[in-house]
């Protein structure tokens, strides 16, 4: 091997070397805490999974493209997971007979896209997944959206750095066929366009509207959704299922407090195909960072892919690590030091049996603190340098005359106090 | 789509349901709490990995046969990790300017393995590994070895369930060499029909010992080491390093009682050419299992397939976690339930609004109580068999009299002992 190998991880994913772990580590423990105590249950599937299974939902050429896949020995087509959805859908149809629903299920799942590298767009990443099924209540809804909520609460965010952005698909479809008058073929069309209005010249919008028989006027009152909060907007059509739901959810969200984290935006639609109801996006308010950060709604009878005839209804989101660690940099939410921040190093001479240092530790750890003893046998100024290095709040010096008179150093790397103790009473000292 | 997809993961790979992913929550956490308490930093590198770093290290056919490989647009080819060794070395050797060494570091990752799937061996698996890099002394492998002990301990297991069987290359091709009287080239063939000893018939494992010159009295040399303990086995060459370092390893682990856990085994080997100091394997001494559940060892420069001229030598193992749950189950030391067991439904009614019962569940959640409305509107038997069913602990109930007394009736599902008591009184009894 002259030829040496690149130190450099593939493009588009990351090494996490200690420092950044421990963010990690930190960062998923916020989430698993707040979502545990909500009663949430984590799964996890495996990493490769069929790619008919993305094929299904999101068509061939989607899966295809977007995935890493191959074919295995054995001719099966597979897929690096690029999400979590079809394959939390093929366990809940796998074990629907026995499952106590209503599920409210979490993952915190790496995966893979095929896509070009960019900021908050990584080819591999971790992908926050909530889902509720087997409930068809906006119950399920506000649970789903608290449970956000309340993981940007845990990190310190508040009501001026994030914003809910609540829609509904039902009152959405009802909604324009109520204002452009058209059969349910016309407002599929009529809404493949309003999909598009941010992404389209306004003439082209205009013009394609009007080919559809709308008048300037209809799209006009299109328009003004945009700015109307969700009374207003609900009142164009009282009696849809949809004004109904988006009544509810938030009448709750106001008695409950949670109105101050929510908007209602006509513009979230999220893919034409997929959503069925409630749908939201979760928007940094950070202006160079103004965007949204993820989204989720409530979408119908995936579990029907796996099992004929099945209906079970989901609420859920999809929320990538990259996206928010950002928002969390963003906002300065970010701790500088993880954990209790008590390290311990027990330094090390020549003339102190090397396994009363191993004992030493071993008290130590047995207490609970973390602990090292310095490895190798460098001089002691080395391994302060060391200590200092890598984090450790406190050095344990036990040299010759320490040992024969049963007590330690302890030298705090902070504020440089040096007292000398008993182990029993340093053990006291640092819990 | 009339042809319904599969439930079933793919082949060798399995769903976490909540159940099982309790379990594994409760096994990593065991592990990670014991590596961090002894200051291992924990790391993580990318599920993708470009193919020659598998084929520099095991060879291309290898990493060919035992990956999933596949070659991306740019005509990179990839490797899902089907092990974490080179992913670490590569990571040291890309900061290793920076790092402050001894490095100890562990990391939990998944990876994949493309192999028949049979007991102890899946396709994907989790894979805990330990490595500290950068100290040469035999500090750093009982460090290492302590590292397995404790976490094998911290789960309950002890000396009677497992034991540490360790041996040293340096040592064993020393004393090959002392007693074949061969040079450095005839020692190594030597050793290569003795690594093969338990594999080939035993009249083969004579002859071609004896075509390379060795005695029957030096073959039944051999033999002796098998029998023989470390000190005895090491008095044959007690001149070479690799005796040395056995014996003042054996020495620390008498002085710390972690000898009870440890025998020194001549049959130890671990691949001729990776190793090249301490090796060791854990095995499992349940009579139905007694096998090695996984091992590590001394390994010089492999840093080196990076940086040129580099040196740094590292110990480490790799503990998979399919054979360490077959463990676990084996010898009962997996518990019932996990985490305080506490948990809580609200149950709902009608007559009550339901903001009520969300500023109830926010109380009990605030407080660190694992809590959940009931979502949904079934009656309030139904609600009692979900939470039974899900593992509830306790329902607390508020109907329409409760509410307007400022009281919650919290039973118990265990004892079926129900109170009437305040909400403050039930977070403090549930607490």
């Amino acid at each position: 091997m002259s030829e040496k190998l690149s130190t450099q991880p593939y493009k588009g994913t990351r090494d996490f070397y200690p420092a950044e772990m421990r963010l990690r580590n930190w960062f998923f423990g916020v989430i698993r805490k707040v979502l545990e105590t909500s009663a949430f249950d984590e799964y996890n599937g495996p990493m490769l999974e069929s790619l008919d299974l993305y094929a299904a939902k999101s068509g061939e050429e989607i899966a295809n493209e977007q995935t890493y896949n191959f074919t295995d020995r054995g001719e099966r087509r597979l897929a690096i997971r690029p999400e979590m959805t079809p394959t939390v859908a093929r366990m809940v149809a796998g074990q629907m007979g026995t499952l106590n629903f209503p599920l409210k299920w979490f993952s915190i799942p790496n995966m893979y896209r095929y896509e070009r590298p960019q900021r908050g767009r990584l080819r591999e990443f971790w992908q926050i997944n909530v889902d509720i099924f087997g409930c068809d209540g906006f119950e399920a809804d506000l649970e789903c959206i608290a449970s956000a909520i309340n993981i940007l609460r845990a990190y310190g965010a508040d009501a001026s750095m994030f914003t809910v952005h609540i829609n509904n698909r039902r009152f959405f479809n009802d909604v324009i066929s109520a204002i452009a008058g058209t059969d349910a073929e016309g407002s599929r069309k009529v809404s493949k366009v309003i999909d598009k209005r941010n992404k389209i010249p306004r003439a082209v919008y205009d013009q394609e509207l009007a080919e559809l028989g709308m008048s300037e006027e209809q799209i006009a009152r299109v328009d003004a959704l945009y700015h109307m909060d969700v009374i207003e907007a609900t009142d164009i059509c009282p009696d849809s299922v949809g004004s109904q739901e988006l009544r509810q959810l938030f009448d709750a969200l106001k008695k409950t407090g949670m109105d101050q984290y929510c908007v209602f935006d006509f513009g979230i639609i999220r893919g034409l195909d997929y959503y069925t109801g409630t749908v939201f996006e979760v928007f940094d308010n950070a202006p160079e960072n103004n965007r949204a950060m993820f989204g989720g709604g409530r979408y119908d009878n995936l579990v029907g892919l796996f099992v004929k005839n099945a209906k079970i209804s989901g609420v859920g989101y999809g929320m990538g690590d990259v996206t928010l660690e950002n928002f969390l940099f963003t906002h300065k939410l970010v701790p500088e030091t993880f954990g209790s921040g008590v390290k311990v190093l027990v330094t090390r001479f020549d003339d102190v049996p090397y396994e009363a240092y191993l004992a030493l530790v071993d008290r130590l750890r047995d207490a609970g603190i973390v602990a090292s003893v310095y490895l190798g046998t460098k001089k002691f100024g080395k391994q302060i340098d060391f200590a200092v290095k890598d984090g450790y709040s406190h050095i344990v010096v036990m040299g010759g005359d320490e040992y024969a008179g049963g007590v330690v150093k302890l030298k705090d790397l902070g504020t440089r106090e040096e007292r000398t103790l008993s182990i029993e009473d340093a053990i006291a000292l640092l819990k």
